[in-house]
């Protein structure tokens, strides 16, 4: 390492995220940002800014060839990250990818893989299950407060850019379907996708989506993705047998509602000339609580987790196989869209799970 | 008729809906209630206070043979609606039938055919079609305001009732359909129907479910319906090529938005060496206007439009037929249910229309 | 009594609010609607419905004359109410008056004596206190859950009618004040009132008006009312040493919100050196509750309310007298606007609780 | 200057706010941050990070003496603001204040001669001025898109730290002061200040404040400071004889809601026996509109602003005399205070002005 107390990182990408990593990056105690790396180099010495002392390469070898580089951190596109992660593990720098992963879960594999023979990280830039939101759903969740997961409904929507390379899915999905896999007992594991799209437009890739995931146990989780609302909209229902928690991100005061609501179903004993079980429906109409929550940049704590997973040589919360959930749902989705809307298994259901 | 200037109207059942249909027939210039039906009288009574000189029947069969009785309006569950219809229509009584207006198809359809050769208004009480919010919309969609509907985004989710007859979808989602059929232009034909619900509760019907239509064009309607949802979300999103407007229902200071904002695809000329067309995606993000509404409950104004059909001799603008185009999309739901969330024909693309 | 189980009651003013007692006196349980009295009886008779048994009377001698009438409820306006009340009190009926009280603190005084002298219940309207939110903020405060009132600061705005007889203050303040005399230990006392209005249209009485009162022990009450304001803000502010509440009245989903954050001072021993005390601030950012509220309408409540004191023989929670603190203070801010916002007395702190 | 192109600039103090000078001045194209100046360089290093290339310095003379500084930024405490300003100015450089401009009406008068005589800039930060939505408020207003100011209501609201060396009056209100100055035409000119404050804590000054000022033509202005709050509200109502605005800060999504509503007042001609002008009231609920804003960074708007000026030699649009404005306000409010809420006169009213 560079240095007892600090690790060395390079970002790779001045684009669109990578100035977020690099002002995170500078900032944390854990780190020193030692280059930055894109093929334009005006751009990323204007991220910089003038009197930066920070280097700047165009050549990603010439990176991965110095001695207090530790890690390196990638955003650049998704088509390149498995050659650059690759080189970056080959060289012996622990690796931090932007979402998703990869293009596809067989490149994610190869990462996957490579990083576990060469006893390095392969982490997965999930932000929002950085965030204090998501660290408090997913403590929630572990604590049995929501009681079992029924239903998970999530909307996230605005006006965004139609990409030109990717669909309405891989662009935005990626985001609900890290938080799920963070905060649901077991992680990802749908024992199903289907996913309808529309393309109004006429972009030549869906810019309307819908994707539905029946999970163990009869219930169901739902994400809306959209390129086209006028209006921005980021909220999560988590229903619980106990209790049902609101996530609305977009309301800074109260992010987190949980609501002491609910519907109980009671199988009562019932009259033998009466076939049909009798169900008894009652309501709770309970207080509402909203937890505090601290005011934390989501990528603060994700660099230092980073830090925290070289330094005890363990797997972060987002590690590739994190990674690797969320491919398999995404390439399961673009095969339900080609096949009509079909349920399409993502192989992530297994036996065990399937069993509680 | 009773009078030259008042319909005499019976509303049969006095029991969730019928109080409300009751209220606004009492204060109705059109009309003059002379008699409420229902088989527990003291429920109607009640219902009419101890004052009242309405009268009570517990007959159906007494109210139809009174002369004073031009119309009906029925307030009962649905399973009960055809006979009860079936019945006035042959007293040669005006119907107007709750939603939905028959417990399938088939049912609905002889009520149809009967009120036609009979020569006699049949209605369905789609309420929301009234409420001024509603009928802004369609002038809006009618004037071209907001372009080619790209895609129609609805979601009505509360802590309710688990009925025990009918499913979510049955439950609620004829509000959407009736919306849906009344603001589209030419009403509602999707291409086909897709439905997936979820029973985490083990109520033995979906408690939460998903709709999605292909409409003619590539455009998309989704309907999310849910009993399970601790916070009430009735919004609904219209994505237009010119502008996208947004309908929310429980913020009655701002209840219609429209965005002068959304994406606009571009085919651009292209050099003859790249031979895929090169898209230009621009944005717009202009103003956003709230259209006043005026203040005026949606029954109201409902059976106003039931006392001027029978006078003008006209078909409403949510007829009987348009009752029927709803319980089309409702069967299509049920089918695609039962087969695991495949695309299912609802009969309604007409070829003329697919052509436009 | 006109009856062993109801008590009979007469509405007197059928025009802007009798509407509302005339309907819920009707569903009451406790009481028997016998007539209705308007100088206007088509207006009358067309609140009530056709069909309708609850006689009309123009003259008020005729309905104080009727023995099945025990108690009247006052919705004239309120230059009129000292004349019916006084007469209703002679006549040995109850009354129910709707706020203000009456047109000054003399009269109101009348009003009060006679009821009591008479051995009859003199009840105001104050409806608001009545709501279920209103009901569970006097129960928090009881409890101590607040701990001490440290500021209340109640919005009120929207776009009302200019009244010709009353300005803003006594046309919309009546509520908060009624809501303060409720909810605050002791009642509202304040030791002096500061009236500022503003008059931009030249109405010739102001439109805007702000109501400053220092209370007890350095606390402050200030509320805010409008008739200009487009947008409608209803909205109170509790704030206390322990917890602080919002009620926004415009948000059915979440009208209270007790906050467990706040501000505390702590007084430190200190330097000799420095002979200023030191103070240290510390923050409590803790979580929300927002208490499950009933739905209830609260003049059902209300009038349940004056059924029980008839019954019970007792002062109403919302009795003459408080009636009277609230006309206080409105002349005592009327005083304060003549004299350019100088802080009057109101004569409404008692020794007694100054010295708390 | 430095550099043909470009402006070097100092920035004094690296505590609560210099940071985001910092960090804006570094991005900016108009300017090269040279020097931060701070007693605790290790605190302004930490603030550029480890390998910034400006340079540090703890005495404001060096800085002053550099000839590559060709103006400076002033973000410590207003007590100092007097002093280091004048330092500045008999140095040749141009000054920007964090706001407030001084202490007193006197030492700021003290600044804005001395630049005046300097031929230098002196400008006050005040920030919300270059924000998009108070620019596009300013736009509107000059345009006449309000008609006549009405009224303005301003509530800046939270939960904040009790300051040691000043109360909320002038902690919070020169926000809403400089607002006022900007959108208001000719400026912030009260014909009197009143100010009302609670200090429930006894924390030896107020910590909720209210202030009330008429303003020529009958119009009324109001502000509501306080830092005990538990909820955050930053809302101006801007009321105006042809529309009224509200400007929620807190709402990203819209901002500012342009309503066509309001309540005119005609002037009836009236029969001779009545001796009163008859007053007809009218309403108009129109349409709401919210402009598009475009989303920058206000400080960003501002050093640009800063820079044009020293580039054009003209004043900024919120200069040193906009500073004294303010400042002539808080002093009255000060005043006002110790008079029990007296009117005071803050000397800004000019007789020219209140001829119009």
């Amino acid at each position: 390492m560079s240095d007892s107390r600090r690790l060395g990182v390079a970002v790779v990408g001045a684009g669109y995220w990578g100035p977020n990593l690099i002002r995170n990056f500078r900032i944390a105690e854990d780190w020193d940002l030692v280059a930055v790396c894109d093929l334009d180099v005006d751009r990323a010495q204007r991220v910089l800014g003038e009197r930066s002392g920070v280097d700047v390469h165009a050549d990603l070898a010439e990176v991965l060839s110095r001695d207090d580089v530790d890690a390196i951190a990638i955003a650049t596109p998704a088509r390149t990250h498995q050659d650059i992660a690759l080189a970056a593990l080959h060289a012996g720098k622990h690796v931090l990818v932007e979402k998703p992963l990869a293009e596809s879960v067989a490149q994610g594999s190869t990462m996957v893989d490579l990083a576990r023979s060469q006893g390095l990280v392969l982490m997965a830039d999930h932000t929002y299950c950085y965030t204090p939101a998501v660290l408090k759903i997913r403590e929630l969740v572990e604590a049995g407060e929501l009681g079992d997961i029924l239903f998970v409904d999530s909307v996230r929507i605005n006006l965004g850019l139609v990409q030109p390379d990717v669909d309405v899915f891989w662009d935005l999905a990626p985001h609900d379907l890290s938080i799920l896999d963070f905060i649901l007992p077991g992680g990802l594991r749908p024992t199903g996708v289907s996913a309808q799209g529309g393309d109004p437009l006429g972009a030549g890739k869906p810019c309307v989506g819908y994707l539905t995931m029946p999970l163990p146990g009869g219930a169901i989780a739902h994400v809306h993705v959209n390129w086209l609302s006028p209006t921005k909209i980021r909220q999560m229902v988590i229903g619980g047998s106990r209790r049902t928690l609101v996530w609305d991100d977009l309301n800074p005061q109260q992010r987190l509602s949980v609501y002491d609501r609910g519907v109980d179903l009671a199988q009562q004993s019932v009259d033998s000339s009466d076939d049909r079980a009798a169900a008894t429906i009652s309501y709770r109409l309970g207080d509402t609580w909203a937890p505090a929550l601290p005011e934390r940049e989501a990528l603060g704590a994700m660099v230092a987790e980073y830090a925290a997973c070289i330094r005890d040589q363990r797997a972060s919360r987002t590690d590739g196989e994190a990674g690797l959930r969320v491919l398999s749902v995404l390439e399961a989705a673009s095969a339900s869209l080609a096949d009509g809307g079909a349920l399409v298994d993502a192989g992530l259901s297994t036996p065990e799970l399937e069993a509680v």
